[in-house]
């Protein structure tokens, strides 16, 4: 029977996440499942979006465990609602922001995020200090391409990561990429030649499938959070989420 | 016309908060507002519960900021939402978690806080990081007395209180003391007296009276957060939310 | 009766220093008085400068503290005799760069200082460092104007330092900016604004006024340093200094 | 076809690692090769004995990526020999230690290592802190029973290995385990159990295991070392070693 | 011509410190001057102390460096003036406490300092941290015997300072450690004795005579401090010192 | 009679290196030995050089002990072999990289390196973290011209140091230079000078003749490295090195 991976995608819009390339990556041994979310932001595009969207990553996460999933990957680079949902699940939960830095910090010296905008900057900074590795992170480049439009403009977003890739490997001694945007998706293989041609023998990480990779890995190692850091919450009253009843428990 | 503070108490438990010894702390100059919320935990226990009170944390922060206060502090210890609610402002927005730390570091060498239940020490230590001052944290002690049984044992709290106090300041050389939960309330001068008692002359720090100053000398000194920090999301559509308008913006 | 603040101006020349801004700034509520040096150096412009103030910035801490004040305020940036005159006296000693960083710390997520002269730069990264505040220090600037020529060239000066403001809000993702100099004092709200009209929605922090305002608030919330980091010395021959009597101590 | 993962066991003694469980727990499409040294110590206790293993770890490493291997393990938890295979080969190189170290990182809050003897420590805490996971080290806890005592006494290792795990635990706020001994291996169940019985939820992570599916995890993702990082070196005459030819490089 | 190393004592009381052993230890290539202060604190105990001692430290820094000096140590384990002195004299000035920390990370992986008093530990932690040393400093430990019964009791205080290295030798696995007092002078053999016999190889440093051999060294390297971190001050009016002329300068 | 200081260069080529100058700088009293290996690179360019010179490096660190050496200095900026040989013999072993860095951190506030090429910039890095100096650390700047070349072009390579190092000067703010490769030796003086020329008072470091220096400093305050950090470690079989015996000894 293959492993349940579930790939939660924190936000309300449809259409936008194809997983097959995932499922293809992740072999016959690992079923993919997946699901949105019912309540919460169109996009994440800032701390107040994820703050938005974390009641119902915890709703997600209690269902897709008792759905049987093995672990839980949240389909976002700002990693939202990783600790609350750690204490509600018994299985692993990953975010794709904190798997791929330290993977960069196991692969190279030091590493870039290539994103869409600045703005996020100072929330990766203080993820990469909270891991630890603020001394292995070398920049945070963006390429300043609204977010709607990438997904029509792939040859330009390709050229633009190439260029932004390249600016970070020259001026910040960065080694390793990390692609910071669910909108990059695919475009690993692309950027990396980018750099190969230019000169620069650099590995490109793709953050989302990367982790459910590592997820699958933890799994099979046998492996979950420890509930001594991340303790089951105590049931209480919580108002106004008609999703849990009055205990605060979600219903079967 | 008095500088109005907003004291927003972000759990949906209506009766426990007195704000009266505030406003006497703060002086005819100042005038302390508050709130509870409508939508959230019955009390912040878990980084869950934290999360779950964030979306209405942000609205009373909304609200409050319309009615004209000149500064929000968040009343809890977890510091829930406070990046989020800094975000959607333009007026301080002050943790007294953050806001103690700070203040202790100034007054002393190595801090201790003392708290309920050991769970919180994870989250305690990583905020300590992320401002700097993990070298100054001395240690985090808990007293093991269950939250609702403390309203009514002030006495055994406050030799509970004095106890931990002089355990972390013995073996952890801690020089100051942070009292780390709402429950404490007034019980500062008792543990400072009675770690003067013991030959220990250490100032006790309660961070919400404290914070709610601070908050009112940055208003004084025509201070507010970085906007560049914490710059103002998009709006963009927020589901499952009643009371946000179809562009997630909190009616007027 | 009003809460007595002692703004102790750590060098020898008279005149330069004009309190009423402050006094103003701090409401009637709250007495300022102030004092000069009798012995020491005519400007502080080195770790030299600063090691010849600091015996007599002790003796007026220790005359403060006996007229009645509740609190101290050391008007230099380079926070001289923080540490000696916080060993000596019983109430809160603050000095304005240690205060501003922590400040700064809690209103963005990265500062910069802009200052005179570059030279005072090691003294001001050892001092984030012992603050923990080293991975928020985004940069040092300094305008290059001679301290003596800044009196009367007030545009010039606020020109220099909107354009050193501009320089590490671009080149080093500055979000918050402290004055580094007594001499900037005033300019404050014309170098945000000047920053606002750039595109920055940065606040600049005047480290004296903001100072003066937080000894206030320790003082109303019964907060003073911790003797048990920094206690009182013990009495001895003090040789060369003609305002100590023979035991080292100051005379009534 | 299935991926080939090299087992690189860094030791000159035959039989003592038995292979046949990590091939089972890898799956059919994951094929585990295997090699030892022919020159080299016949344990590694040691920095001298680690060094004395690295010329033909990097000969056996080059070994295996020209037999088509696909990553490889170093089979030992000083990770010897580690960044000079990494410039010598194109496939990825994991060592358990430094893998095991982000592993724990990612699934709790601190750490601790149980090992044989107390002399590796200084070792551990450098490879902690150039990992940037120093702040999450809680403990390295010895059970002090001689390497050739452990393979007859199971039953005496688990305990003291439960006994070791409670005390790190405890005293030094460890959430999350790492058997930190080859001897050790399948006994991470049984600890995991034993601290479960104690009232202790806690991983065990079996670093070489753990490391195996790390490995296959980065092969799939399509990701290798940073040659940035990690760049070939030059050949060179290198006097000595027989089984490198007169430039330096391993005979085909 | 022999190397002039100038050992400054920097206290008022005379005939405490004996040279001969140091003159004895560098050779006849070396002659060691000494100074005292003229003006200054009996002892150093304390922050106020230290500070008290510094004017007339650089006076005799100035002094000592036109007499012909070749280097400065500044004989106290506070190290005080180091950073005036630096910038007023071009020759190295070198403190024990910095060099002995420098040279116990060089000579091993964790080092503690033998102490009289606990007092003086968060200056020690501070100097500790602003050299990058925090993390290799085990621990600070004081043994509680009145400096002035130092003297008298030499078979006690090594008893005591035995007792106290084995402490945290056991305790914080110290391998290095620092006598931190001048009183300890040439007990260095008999502690690393008393370590030895107890099976602890251990070496003991004591700071003075290790920095004036390291400052004879430096001599010999043709290296001197830094004018570009420690730039000379400018010359300025200099109130309430009558060893110094109108100009802030000393007499010749 | 002299002390026997031990310069052991970990290459195999002949004829490089002349100690003359450095037995000159030593004085009559020191006694400078010299060896070169039997067996290992020509010359070390990367890790992998490295770490095939450390076995006969500590073959040749016992023959240099038992030889009479007081202590030994290992010829190179990569300080190759320090930790197994200070394990396997009792007297000082020195790294001229990590003695350089820790005589910059007190010559000044932040140091940079000079270097051939930028390959070696992640294993600098590394080093300084590991001795607590990565903040101290201003930055590596490479000439880029060939090592072989270098002999034969004193000039030129002069010329191209004073400008690499006013580059790091100016942009990184350097105030203390390493000169980082064993081919730059002996232009120290001219790199200094041509720093003043330009305006900037910066000492230039020699690490070699720096740490032979230190090392003989050492010897004479009685100091060796811990050997509870360093531990002796237990003999055992060690195949494939023909130069020790079948239980792993160096034969006498």
């Amino acid at each position: 029977m293959p492993i349940d991976i579930h790939l939660l995608t924190p936000i309300t819009t449809r259409g936008l996440r194809d997983t097959a390339p995932f499922q293809a990556l992740l072999g016959d041994d690992i079923h993919l499942s997946h699901s949105l979310l019912d309540r919460g932001p169109a996009s994440i595009e800032s701390e107040f979006d994820a703050a938005m969207a974390v009641p119902d990553i915890v709703a997600k996460a209690i269902s897709a465990e008792r759905a049987g999933a093995a672990a839980i990957v949240i389909d976002c680079m700002s990693d939202p609602g990783l600790r609350a949902a750690r204490e509600m699940v018994g299985i692993p939960v990953l975010g794709p922001a904190e798997t791929a830095m330290h993977v960069a910090a196991m692969l190279g010296h030091r590493f870039s995020l290539l994103t869409v905008m600045d703005r996020g900057r100072p929330g990766k900074e203080n993820m990469a200090r909270l891991n630890g590795l603020d001394h292995r992170l070398a920049g945070v480049e963006a390429i300043n391409i609204p977010v709607l439009s990438i997904e029509g403009a792939r040859d330009e977003v390709t050229a633009a990561l190439v260029a932004a890739a390249r600016r970070t490997v020259e001026r910040d001694r960065a080694d390793t990429i990390i692609l910071c945007c669910t909108g990059f998706s695919g475009l690993g293989v692309a950027v990396e030649a980018g750099l190969r041609d230019a000169g620069y023998p650099v590995p490109v990480i793709e953050p989302v499938p990367t982790t459910l990779l590592m997820a699958a890995a933890l799994v099979r190692a046998g492996l979950a959070h420890s509930k001594r850091a991340y303790p089951t919450p105590p049931l209480k009253p919580m108002i106004g989420y008609d999703f849990l009843d009055a205990s605060g428990r979600l219903p079967a």
